[in-house]
């Protein structure tokens, strides 16, 4: 597997997209994204779990739930068509159809996003002038343009491309994500596209993704909010013609794994570009009794504002991961629990050891910080990627709609 | 019933308290506090909820349970006595010991706390001092010093305390507490003391303690955290002549209420003293179907610091407060949900309402904002209290040990 230099989901063959500027976000600002299979694809997504739904993604789900197979993906920034009662379920299937008539295909084959603020109603006239011009402009160099247009508080576009074998035929996988506060696992205000030329049943493609996620988006937390537009979604063309992934044999495990790779690098992207984040935090517990105890630990310890804000400060105040831990609701015996730095103890079988805070600070000035919780009791472990909490998050957070 | 002027824990009869600088906290600032009863006084205690709990907590949760009777309470601030091992038990049972001898009483009837950093131990040295100089300087009118000695990042002491009636005998309670971050139901990095003169069975104090906590203390959210030092303990010492309370009659729903106004007024003023807060947030949920989804709805908008940041920002984004109802897990239907700012209505029927941009302004311009949700399904309703999130927190919190 080897990491295609400037890849977009455009690397894959069989797709074409593009990013346009509609008038939704201010400025001339790309807000408009559409991405092409240029033969029906099979087609997988994760949505949000949220109770609240927007229209657009409620609208996505039918569509591939009644024929999952896509031509076409179409996701706007800047606003997230949310809790507008039916003329917002009217505006996501307008999208659909506009889009639909002028690729030349059927409206269930067409997957509309929506991005952005709640409860304000679309600008139609300048959708369906969107529309217009960027099903004009899909090109198989249009990835970049369309990863910047579903950015919302996002300081940079999120792509990558690898390349692979499936037994021995060249493959790809493309994709683009979006989405920085609202980040939870069950995602968050986020938005993942994943193309890739296998031919792959539906069957094994769901299997294999719900896998991926589990382990990349659904182990991020900026801010432990879950927005109301999150989903990934993966569409599969089969245009690289290799023999259709129909079993769990090696071609689906050469699938299965470059499909990891993506969804994780994606995830830790997200996590990364948190709204005003200046470091990246990998959480991982390690000997906990039962998965679902190292996770909830990792969650809780994840999204404290205290743990975050020392971390963002550089001061190693390990007492607020072992209190997070503690009210986790997590089974664990806090006096057999060690805490690292790095690679720095700074907490052994709950009491904390003296500790060179200088080394300490080394670690904590830089970009990437990892956090490790040995719970001593058990084989199971966790992990889950977050960001600091700053000045900035309260800046952009502040005043974010007005 | 009537609020006592500058009144404080010694207002009721027969207590005493004082609070000196020990030079656990930097500076001269005060950091122990010792409140004792003249005669031994009835006590219960609510205790964190985290699976890791500091030393002094646990001291005094054993000695309340062997002997539900007080003399003392010693609390330090500045320093958490938590995750020490057995020097942390050590020095805690020290605590008591060297309190009970200076008051010549039984070790049982002294229940130390502790707030503040958590892994470095006491410096016991200095503890023995204060205690000496604290127990030395007791008096009626020690109250403001103790509530003052108990802070930790508070900005102002919390304290208040009411007169009332008991079947026509006059009687008071008083009250302290501390605490501003890592505030969350289930006790928080909170303490608080209440004192009472009236005479009440130990079962009867219980419940009405119980019941007036579930309604205040763990209905206020300042961060979503709970610390490993968090308790609130009431005494009764029976000084003001009243029948012993030993029946739920009048004289005991006499009790409650003045307990229950006690209890709320200072976890608002808890809320209100949140780290970096410049504004009292009241949520409301109305119209669930049950009690539990009002309260889990409550809780995550209490907790969403998209909801909070907003709010610093004066920002009516219902948007916010409609999502983090629909991640809450509570049973609702979005579609029926009115969500109303202060008086303005700003969603109806999950719907966002055209509302005057002014007119919000200047509710949420105010220092005290409410929020009500009503969910339009059923009867049940639940209320919590929190602070914004502001730039304060971050920098409180940022280099808080260091």
């Amino acid at each position: 597997m080897k990491i295609i230099e400037d890849g977009c989901v455009c690397s894959p063959a069989g797709f074409r997209a593009s990013g346009v500027s509609c008038g939704i976000k201010a400025g001339q600002e790309k807000d408009l994204a559409m991405i092409t299979a240029d033969s029906p694809s099979v087609v997988k997504g994760v949505f949000t779990g949220n109770a609240v739904k927007g229209h657009s993604l409620k609208l996505t789900m039918k569509h591939i739930k009644e024929n999952p197979r896509a031509l076409a993906v179409v996701i706007n920034s800047g606003n997230a068509n949310a809790c507008l009662g039916e003329r917002g379920d009217d505006d996501a299937i307008e999208i659909a159809r506009e889009t639909s008539s002028l690729l030349g295909c059927s409206i269930e084959n067409v997957l509309p996003g929506s991005t952005g603020v709640i409860g304000v109603p679309l600008d139609m006239d300048r959708m369906r002038r969107g529309l217009k011009s960027a099903a004009a402009t899909l090109s198989a160099s249009g990835g970049h343009d369309a990863a910047r247009a579903i950015m919302t508080t996002d300081t940079v576009p999120k792509e990558i491309a690898v390349e692979f074998t499936v037994k021995g035929k060249p493959a790809k996988i493309g994709g683009m994500a979006k989405g920085s506060g609202m980040i939870h696992p069950d995602m968050a205000t986020m938005i993942g596209i994943l193309t890739s030329d296998v031919s792959i049943s539906g069957e094994l493609l769901e299997k294999a993704f719900r896998e991926c996620i589990d382990k990349s988006f659904n182990r991020i937390s900026v801010d432990g909010e879950t927005s109301v537009c999150d989903m990934v979604l993966v569409l599969c063309n089969g245009a690289c013609g290799n023999c259709k992934i129909e079993q769990q044999d090696q071609s689906y495990e050469e699938f299965r794994e470059a499909l990891d790779f993506m969804c994780t690098a994606l995830a830790i992207m997200v996590a990364r570009d948190g709204e005003g984040a200046t470091k990246l935090i990998e959480i991982n517990v390690e000997g906990a009794r039962t998965k679902s105890d190292a996770l909830k630990i990792a969650s809780a310890v994840a999204k404290s504002p205290l743990v975050k804000t020392a971390i963002f400060g550089e001061d190693a105040n390990w007492g607020r991961i072992i209190t997070a831990a503690g009210y986790s609701g997590a089974r664990f015996n806090p006096e057999l629990t060690d805490i690292f730095i790095g690679e720095l103890k700074v907490c052994s079988k709950g009491t904390g050891l003296g500790f060179d805070e200088e080394k300490a600070a080394e670690i904590l000035g830089s970009s990437e910080v990892s956090i490790r919780i040995d719970l001593n009791q058990g084989k199971a472990a966790d992990r889950i990627w977050t960001c600091d909490l700053t000045y900035d998050y309260i800046k952009i957070n502040g005043s974010y709609r007005t």
